[in-house]
């Protein structure tokens, strides 16, 4: 382990973390309120923390895979640390581990919150808690890489680490060139959103953090109700923009640089799109009988369906309260998740195709013992070590998903609460069922179960392995 | 596909159930019950369609994997088809799914049943239903090979469709010979169970279902409270030979054959009994206040937690009532399953530990990009086809496991109900919790659902693909 590389960036990420809080720093000053103070003793103890740790810059420049993912698992855990820290300093919250759970489910765009009423916090606040999702949903490290140009070679390391999907077509050839593009066409894509709710009579500040939380795929609801008192233009918008966040970027980049043709190959999204128009019809069939019309019936489906896929987690309407199949579809959808390369969180739908055509190839050479038959995807052959890993990858998820569910068992609550507790956070969507459901939130869980369901949360974001990585003593061998 | 020699096995398939009739056919001669009848009808159509299929030896001796698992497959089916009969013909039941699902449940040993009340039914009845249970434990297709000896060459295809677990080390020198001894081994177990069942008062004839249903690991209970009413002698007997037929009979047949040091060296069973050891513990500390003391909450939870490991499902108590650790622990252990080469079912325990050792070996690599580390079982290194096949069960599984609970979700039933339901049904379990709890049963299912069932069931018992095989085109390509 090279641990002054580390350092040195986990320093750059303490700085990066005082600038990030400067907008909530704006906020507070225009409505004059106390907690700016909460966000500039933040600031100061994170630059103090940051300058120390960038001081001199380390002489070994190695930085393999195992360098790149404690990296990443420690940026993630330090961000929300001190992310934390303005809402124990302006007294919204008192437990250390109510306000950790909440910035990471922030910084891991989940969107769940342990939070009852959320319109008493302060406007700086209630704007930074969203913030931390637009943060969050591109990710940290390779943006601090695409400006800082000093910490070269260890690019691929860290942005493996710290992007979703099980890497099928990944956009390699100039990193810090693409990720710029990519970052672009997702502050584009913000804007976009928030010139429309604009135009629907939503507030300025309202406005940017209802599209924070749709671009990061987050959902941390800024009213009690989430989205359930806006106007149907409003949820309309939020309903497409849930649903185009959660597209493989890679569709937009490519139509950005004009190859519209390789743009429409990639298999993900045409599944994607189909999964979604399916269970938005199915749904609004269960449900027609709910609602007036079936066209209010296909718009709450639709928005429900988009943001459970997506894994942004808005509500407009309790759906803990629909019927069995509408409830068993969302839960299943909650695990599928967006396209890998989104901002949003699960399983992702490309490793799903991945395993469903493994699953075929199996059956072949059950058939055909001897053939040697390759899994395809957009054309293109898959490499044996993206199967294996896919493979393995959902293995571990189902193996964390198993304890994780157990632990949570000692606190009494029932199966269902547990459960989609586990998969609300675990696949950084927000609420679940039961007693997590959308008019609900996480703040009956003790203290053990919270820190469960944040490591969840961390896992989630960070596919796993980066995070499993710090348990292995030998990864923290010197050289 | 060589249709002629599938269908010659078929032919001996459907004379060896007639056979399997006897026993059914002299306990209704004792009871001089007209239930007999309903036996010899079904006797008489069952050798006749026999007949007419051995006729004929076929000449093309071809026996491939793909006719080893579409004969495992037709096998299963046939013989539930035709041994559902008696339960139409005698009255007991009148719709045909319902005589499916409860023959089906019978062999792939669940125990899963829709039948409200058991007391009323005809002794042979009840005596073919817990039959059925030693029959399917086993497996028939082997015993068939192991005796006749005209059908040399596919025993390999046809053990391999049939057999469970994910052939870490199984037996394959002298197959018929390994085969007649594992039969004399179950055998021998059941018989001297049987004995231990007498010394406990217990009549003859319960004593013999009672030991079908443990040996099969199936657990269709001959009372309406299952096993509550029974002395804690009996529960005992039954709770000591649940777990004993749940080990992997490998180690009974290298301690038969003297070879106890590799014996003790088979590392799934030492995981077995640990987490058999751990479970109770664990259920005995949570349910202790349910019991007057400790030692009777430790024999409740013994008899459980191998009842629901094993996949046996005798209940002595309704553990749905339970507490959540309790419940959910089951519902864990649902999964887990007994060993691999023992009559239970479920994912099996050497499965879980091969996947287990996949993630290590996975975070080793990580740490080592460059390293090649084998996985170890036993000692032996565990060969790449096997860590692949055991990955793309396990997503397989998760798949049926997903769509099954989704066309559940249709009939209305709450989340629990359905997701136990196919928990119970495809790990061959039989009671789940709520509505499938073990006080309860799977009558109120529509028959669609049932339908779904009985695949779950069929594709646990042959682990999934011979099952899936036959949804395939191409398998029916003749050549």
């Amino acid at each position: 382990m090279n641990y002054r590389m580390v350092l040195y960036i986990l320093g750059w990420v303490f700085i990066m973390e005082a600038v990030f809080m400067v907008p909530s720093c704006i906020v507070a000053l225009i409505y004059g309120e106390d907690a700016i103070c909460a966000f500039l003793i933040t600031m100061g103890i994170s630059l103090a923390a940051g300058g120390l740790l960038v001081r001199k810059k380390p002489q070994n420049r190695i930085f393999y895979m195992r360098e790149g993912f404690v990296t990443a698992a420690f940026s993630w855990i330090l961000m929300s640390v001190v992310g934390g820290l303005p809402f124990l300093f302006s007294g919204v919250m008192d437990n250390p581990v109510d306000a950790l759970f909440e910035t990471v489910s922030g910084f891991t765009t989940t969107g769940a919150s342990i939070l009852t009423d959320v319109e008493i916090l302060p406007q700086s606040v209630l704007f930074w808690r969203s913030f931390t999702h637009w943060i969050g949903g591109m990710g940290v490290l390779v943006f601090l890489l695409s400006v800082l140009p000093g910490v070269t070679g260890s690019h691929m390391n860290l942005m493996r680490a710290e992007s979703p999907g099980p890497s099928v077509s990944r956009l390699v050839p100039k990193v810090q060139m693409t990720a710029k593009l990519l970052y672009g066409i997702y502050i584009g894509m913000t804007v976009v959103q928030v010139i429309l709710l604009l135009l629907g009579r939503m507030p300025l500040l309202e406005a940017l953090e209802v599209s924070f939380g749709t671009a990061g795929t987050g959902g941390f609801g800024i009213k009690n109700d989430s989205m359930a008192s806006y106007s149907v233009y409003l949820q309309v918008v939020v309903t497409v923009f849930m649903i185009l966040f959660g597209v493989n970027f890679n569709l937009y980049f490519l139509l950005f640089i004009k190859r519209s043709k390789q743009a429409w190959k990639i298999e993900e999204v045409w599944w994607y799109f189909g999964i979604v128009a399916a269970a938005i019809l199915v749904i609004a069939w269960d449900i027609r009988g709910i609602f007036p019309n079936i066209g209010e019936a296909i718009q709450q489906s639709a928005f429900q369906v988009g943001s459970i896929i997506t894994t942004t987690g808005f509500a407009t309407t309790d759906f803990n309260i629909w019927p069995e199949t509408s409830r068993t579809i969302l839960v299943l959808l909650m695990f599928v998740g967006a396209c890998a390369g989104s901002t949003g969180g699960g399983i992702k739908v490309s490793r799903l195709v991945i395993l469903l055509k493994t699953i075929r190839k199996e059956l072949h050479q059950f058939l055909h013992p001897k053939s040697v038959k390759k899994i395809k995807m957009d054309g293109k052959v898959v490499d044996h070590e993206t199967v294996r890993s896919t493979n393995v990858f959902m293995i571990t998820y189902l193996m964390i998903c198993s304890f994780s569910v157990l632990f949570l068992a000692f606190d009494g609550f029932d199966m269902i609460t547990n459960f989609t507790a586990v998969a609300a956070t675990f696949n950084n969507i927000g609420p679940g069922l039961e007693m997590v459901g959308p008019v609900s939130n996480f703040s009956m869980f003790s203290n053990w179960s919270k820190l469960v369901l944040i490591f969840d949360m961390l896992a989630g974001r960070l596919e796993i392995f980066p995070l499993l990585l710090l348990f292995v003593p030998e990864t923290w061998k010197k050289f």
